[in-house]
């Protein structure tokens, strides 16, 4: 693992990772934030939107002071995989292909050789961080915004003894049911829908048992945002955990856009959260 | 004055704006966050370094929500004049015409014509923006990071009616001294460095009168900064203040680099002492 950068930053440590993924069979970087103080530490992995890297949420999101004064480790992976050999959308949209692997692991050509996001997050970033960090596998949280929010709660849905609290940023809760989620699923899963419904919260959270004693999830969602109304739509995954009484609280933040501007103004609210959450275990 | 974008953020008002400078005679863009509430606030003018626009300081310090809590204003203007028909560096360096103004009025062709950056900064941005804003013109702040920790303590000393408050991140303190100042002065005010003493902070303290009951000044100073020791010489600036009796709170903060995680780790305290200081008017 090679080291790209590192900066004191409130009293912790953030280093930026290059690595070989056997997931994605490509070098895949990330950033991680180190609180001060003796680990190990529970830990949160970020998941960014469509058209961003690791540092988005690393440069913008303003986090490092509530993760340091919470004690709370954070990864901001990137959202796909990348370099020479890693396919693309052949008409280079940013909803599509680099930046937009929505976290899932593709079955469909030419995608299916590298696009193995949800093996890369659920099952080699975490163990290969604890590698060479205080992370406490144990102790791990999920985030995310937009397309990352989505990946947030699929994968913490999929994946309960791994992640063991969720929250979300705006994040687009029924992808099958929307034309960033239908345009992107149809590539790398094909156009059978019932393939969707594995990496669709919405459906995942319809077609699970009882949840009514599932940790708590947070989501908050600008009321200001562009992409509400056509691409996010909280109210379909708020009306599927009603039926499964999964604890939600949805939050309409008034005025808030779809920026980093709105994650930064929320994301010590998430770090408590996460903070509550894991302190159980 | 156009705005180019808008964003709700810790419950304030981030905007951008562009409007046509005299000073300059060219367009200027800067960022400004008006905290929730009734104003008018106390306001903060955050000069960023070499290469920098008014985007860096507001996507990466972290700033709003201390901002908002503390009830400040804050803007962060470009870093030099641009355009069609504004000199810049004929090598194209970074530290050298565009984004790299040093925050005087230049004299020597070709940027004595647009490279006013001390006139609009000190004379025409407050009003401006007090024109659109809730900005309190009795209640103005100056900080800044390397060259604009530069612009922020020689403007404060030069205009201390203006600013009443001044602090600094990894200021270029004695640029007269230093190879960044010396080629920026040599370009834009000529060989003669009796001209340069008026644009050096040092230079300004040391022929200072007695500064006991002036305002306290903040530096923080990673201790990790690569430019530390050839380019910034915060311990100039020191021997100069105690020679005036000018209080001065030098802080080296062991570790810390020259990026904006530097910035962000500290930006709060920042806030925090301009507040203090502005209170008494």
């Amino acid at each position: 693992m090679e080291e790209i950068a590192r900066h004191k930053c409130f009293d912790g440590d953030l280093s930026i990772r290059r690595h070989t993924s056997t997931a994605t069979q490509c070098p895949m970087e990330f950033s991680i934030f180190v609180p001060p103080g003796k680990g190990p530490f529970p830990t949160l992995i970020f998941l960014s939107g469509l058209t961003c890297t690791w540092e988005n949420f690393t440069t913008k999101a303003g986090a490092y002071g509530a993760a340091a004064k919470a004690g709370i480790i954070i990864i901001a992976p990137d959202t796909s995989p990348r370099g020479d050999g890693v396919a693309d959308d052949p008409e280079g949209a940013y909803d599509l292909g680099l930046g937009a692997s929505f976290y899932l692991n593709a079955t469909e050509p030419p995608y299916a050789a590298h696009y193995r996001m949800e093996d890369y997050i659920a099952r080699e970033l975490p163990t290969v961080a604890a590698q060479y960090f205080p992370v406490d596998l144990n102790r791990l949280a999920l985030s995310g915004h937009s397309m990352g929010g989505h990946g947030a709660l699929t994968l913490g849905l999929k994946y309960p003894d791994l992640f063991k609290s969720i929250t979300a940023f705006a994040p687009i809760t029924a992808p099958s049911q929307v034309p960033w989620g239908q345009k992107a699923f149809a590539a790398y899963l094909g156009s059978d829908q019932a393939n969707w419904q594995a990496h669709d919260a919405t459906a995942l959270m319809t077609a699970a048992g009882d949840r009514t004693k599932a940790a708590p999830i947070l989501i908050d969602q600008g009321g200001g945002d562009a992409f509400l109304d056509q691409q996010l739509k909280p109210d379909l995954f708020a009306a599927a955990c009603q039926k499964t009484g999964q604890p939600l609280t949805l939050r309409l933040q008034e005025g808030y856009d779809h920026s980093y501007y709105f994650i930064t103004s929320f994301i010590a609210d998430h770090i408590d959260w996460h903070r509550k959450n894991l302190s159980q275990f």
